[in-house]
């Protein structure tokens, strides 16, 4: 690699910003010149660290004009980035279409590669490169920021962390593409069209991560089709014979199994063929937050804060624990004023029948759904702030904490009233009535809230920016500084975790329930639909483009839609046993009722069990190109 | 590792006999002197498959004389197995106490390491090199074997597993160290003493594979010592309050619960120390019964014998599954007549009442646990003949498929005749008298058939033997002759499957019906500990030294184990439910008994998998350890 460096020295003459790093206005002219000098230098060879000190990439300032000297654009020349894929380990394809680690010295077996070739990585990849760099950028001997001793530094430190957390570096973003957006936003939304999402073009544009959500949405849609396909004559012909909704809950239960496994497998195809699936997980650095004392990391024994164990296990156990039973307990609280009003209208309703008071029957309900939701955000930032002050020091423990502790509160608080209606009062008309309501007010709730909102302030915004700057141009005929300063200003995209948890509590509404209410997969089918024109806008239009995060898989998200599955097998197992019509099949004994729907309870379960142990996790090929990969570094090691 | 090979020119003096190579007698000239020369042959540098042909190492008959011309001693050069630790991957400790996979040019680095050590490799590691390089040493053009034109081979097959399935090959087996034995015996049962068996010595004897059995063996006994202290007052002051029943069905399933999870810790702080936790898998070659048309293996490239995975799976689920099903029909048709036979004794004992008819009384569960262990056996033998006609290609898909059917056949055979006493027949006194005898007698004939009868057969044998060879002497003054003829007449250990097996359903008749039989855990404690001491008589004395297998985990067990548990909990929460004392807690409504016993059941399982998921399954300081080794390689590569 000695060599290779050497090349760098000539600044390319076509700079191509990928990158914006917006500094606090006024950072002090000396830690900007050490910040820039350390992202430009050189890495030096030899030495365990000396790769890290320097980054190697291209700095140029946005403009030395009034209010912009604060913000600068990074880029780096094509033999950097080749380098910087090799660093973070991407996965492209061979000329014998094979999957393999890219490597520098290898390059010429890669497909479509050709050193003048700038589209082999794509430009999501280029961004996530540096981001990688500059996240790794580390302190060398530096005791504290030049210019700001209150910001200390140690031996290994991520300077843009530290930059970050003292509040120097105010954001760091990758900048969109004028032109290849306007490309997706017309292949994927722009024109009225049947058919699949362009998921190829969304992964090269947004990275992994976000392209694998939109295909899990699509999936999932798709996976609902035969539900609310086979749920519409219910309620056309008002089917209410015990058998036709035993059916409809058998298929519904090892349909939702097959689905979540079949997932899976699709997974692993798009993944491979993405190369994400061949990714070696990269050594995980602490996360941002994470504060401690100095010490000893037993792990990789660099000097680096520590924090013991049994404190953030004390703090999880004896406020986290609490503070969440306390919030569970006061979203039941809140179920049961629902209820009082729910009567309370009902009595308003038969005193004086009229109109507005039956539609004051609704009131209650939507009242309910809007709490609700509300709810959900504000424990939504409890649970942040809880879950950072636990002081994990992964983003992934972090991350798994967080999504365990609303998850279960917002199972709760979405279906609590459903399981107090269905079990404790049995009133499966109010049931129908509520989960429909629930749903549907949730549902339009999340699309105003998520998408349309953001992007009618974002446009509102957008034209009193281009008013102040110049007039009647369209988006691709923006300046670099223009486009910059839009931006910038746009919002954050925080990732796929709330549109997962939307996708999981409406697998919920569809599934916990099925028997009762067919038509929710009719209506979640609807919602989908429209859902990826909205998050497909809103990723286009409303939020700053987010870095690429590769990834193999939806994670936890897979574990708590299993999850979900076996909770609604109970569920429906014990509607269908409360259904007048099968009581009436067991006239005499009400026993022999309860000890068959246990059976079959525990039957459809241990189906369930083997049909996920019985369908591999991937397919024949891919299993067989995994073991072909695993066999040639077997090969190659003995060869050594 | 070039210059290393020419070490090796020069024979070492001192030859130590480790592995057993017996060939059909009347085995040709040619095919011998073939045979071994290409054990003996120097491995040469360069090509793809040079490293393969040849193992380079040290053949001697065992003697010209009469009769033994058939029989061949392999040993190895100290630098030759060095070697073949690394070609095996071997993992050792360094000086540093982190244990690491040994190469031969980090050699120096490792604990106890010195070129004149030659105790650095135990003995089972060494056998287990040389059996890997014997089962490596594959055909280079030859298209048959010399001598015998109807064995064929292909350019990479197996000339061990050739010669051995077409008979020209008896056997090959590792040498017992009469020395060691005597000292492993001594420390292992040779005294009568308290406290814990000695798995070190056992490991560096017999293996992982059977050091795990036994460390397995002695921590379950360990785990049933609660269950059995809590058992004992319930049978002496013949407890028959419901609260009692409860509490310690609960503890039970908790308690099973516990066990599991902390096995899984105790194994991998077990299997770190011996290194194989971190051994990397090798690639698996093709079973020596596999057998196909010629073709291109897709993930190798070699040409090797393929069957369609088509065909496979029409023999499953068209054959073997229908037999299965047919096999488990046959036993409950066995059980039937049991209960009839059952029956028929009743009667015959209430007609005539005196001291025969009421021993009477336990002829038919004799006579039935008998019978059950008859047909386990033989339908053991119906299944290894169906799984090998299934054709796996790999080991480890042909013994999940075998052990799924036998377990799945033993599980019914041992356990349906209690399910019907005790959810059909609802005859609490008949389901404890029958688990009592079926316990009781499993353990007795198991005991029997495993051990004690070998030891004596055994025992006979050697003693008609020594007076053949010659009189007085004691084990360890036998000459290397009169020694391998010895151990090459005795038995075969065909793995620990049947001890697993055995202590599975030991496992299911303790949990199953825990809560009505608390004295199952006393028996089976008192059992184990005699398992113990038979079980390694029966290693030690009646087999042939087995080959040590390198492993991690107790593999598809922990798996069976930890369903049987789950079983365990519904199985206990109707037998609680169906106790008079439950059944008067609620004198109205039986309906209220049952969603009570549903409800806790559910609960019980939610807790189960709750607490499964929250205990990791490694120590913190092994997942320290372990992901210091992998920041160590990641840095490693990183470096490159």
């Amino acid at each position: 690699m000695a060599e290779s460096w050497s090349f760098l020295d000539t600044l390319e003459s076509n700079f191509r910003p990928l990158v914006v790093i917006e500094l606090a206005k006024g950072t002090k002219e000396e830690t900007i010149e050490w910040f820039t000098k350390r992202i430009v230098d050189k890495k030096a060879n030899g030495g365990e660290y000396s790769m890290i000190f320097c980054a190697q990439l291209l700095v140029k300032p946005l403009a030395a004009e009034n209010g912009y000297e604060n913000i600068y654009l990074v880029g780096a020349s094509h033999l950097r980035l080749l380098l910087g894929a090799e660093a973070v380990g991407l996965v492209k394809e061979c000329n014998d279409n094979s999957m393999r680690t890219f490597t520098y010295s290898s390059r010429k077996t890669f497909k479509d590669f050709a050193d003048d070739n700038h589209n082999f990585l794509t430009m999501a990849e280029c961004q996530y490169i540096i981001k990688h760099e500059l996240e790794n950028l580390r302190a060398k001997d530096e005791k504290m920021i030049p210019g700001y001793p209150q910001a200390k530094l140690y031996p290994g430190k991520s300077i843009v962390r530290r930059l970050l957390t003292s509040g120097i570096l105010v954001q760091i973003f990758p900048l969109h593409d004028r032109e290849e957006l306007k490309k997706l936003r017309h292949s994927w939304y722009g024109r009225v069209k049947v058919g699949y999402q362009p998921l190829d073009e969304i992964r090269c544009y947004f990275g992994e991560t976000i392209a694998l959500y939109f295909g899990f949405l699509e999936y999932f849609t798709f996976a609902l089709v035969p539900m609310a396909v086979i749920g519409i004559p219910y309620y056309v012909f008002a089917w209410e014979d015990y058998d036709k909704y035993v059916m409809f809950a058998t298929f519904n239960l090892l349909w939702s199994t097959v689905i979540l496994e079949v997932w899976k497998r699709i997974c692993a195809i798009v993944t491979y063929r993405w190369g994400t699936l061949l990714m070696k997980r990269q050594f995980e650095e602490p996360r941002p937050g994470f504060h401690g004392v100095l010490g000893i990391n037993p792990v990789t024994g660099r000097e680096e804060p520590v924090y013991s164990s049994i404190k953030r296990q004390i703090r999880i156990y004896l406020v986290s624990v609490p503070f969440v039973c306390l919030c569970l307990y006061f979203s039941l609280y809140v179920m049961m004023i629902y209820f009082d009003l729910e009567q309370w209208a009902l009595d308003y309703h038969e005193e004086n029948e009229s109109n507005f008071s039956s539609l004051m029957l609704f009131v209650p309900s939507i009242i309910y759904a809007v709490v609700i939701e509300i709810m959900n955000r504000i424990y939504r930032y409890a649970a942040e702030f809880l879950t950072s002050w636990e002081n994990h020091r992964l983003e992934s423990s972090y991350q798994n904490h967080l999504i365990l502790k609303v998850l279960v509160f917002n199972f709760l608080n979405c279906f609590a009233s459903l399981f107090y209606i269905a079990f404790v009062l049995f009133d499966m008309k109010l049931l129908r009535q509520s989960l429909a309501t629930l749903l549907i007010t949730s549902q339009i709730l999340n699309q105003f809230a998520e998408s349309l909102l953001p992007y009618w302030l974002q446009k509102r915004h957008n034209k009193r920016m281009k008013k102040h700057t110049s007039s009647l141009k369209t988006d691709t005929d923006l300046s670099l500084v223009e486009q910059v300063n839009l931006e910038k200003e746009m919002g954050t995209y925080f990732g796929t975790f709330d549109d997962y948890l939307e996708l999981f509590l409406q697998f919920g509404y569809v599934s916990l329930f099925s028997c009762v209410y067919p038509l929710a997969a009719v209506f979640a089918v609807l919602n989908n639909i429209t859902e990826i024109y909205s998050d497909a806008l809103k990723m286009c239009r409303v939020y700053k483009r987010p870095f690429a995060e590769p990834t193999a898989n939806i994670g936890v998200w897979q574990l708590a839609f299993e999850t979900m599955s076996v909770i609604s097998v109970v569920t429906n197992c014990i509607l269908i046993g409360m259904s007048p019509q099968v009581n009436a099949l067991f006239p005499d004994s009400k026993t022999d009722l309860l000890l068959t729907v246990a059976l079959v309870e525990h039957l459809l379960l241990a189906i369930k069990f083997i049909m996920a142990f019985v369908i591999p996790d991937k397919p024949r090929d891919i299993q067989i190109k995994l073991a072909k990969l695993e066999f040639e570094s077997l090969e190659a090691l003995k060869q050594q």
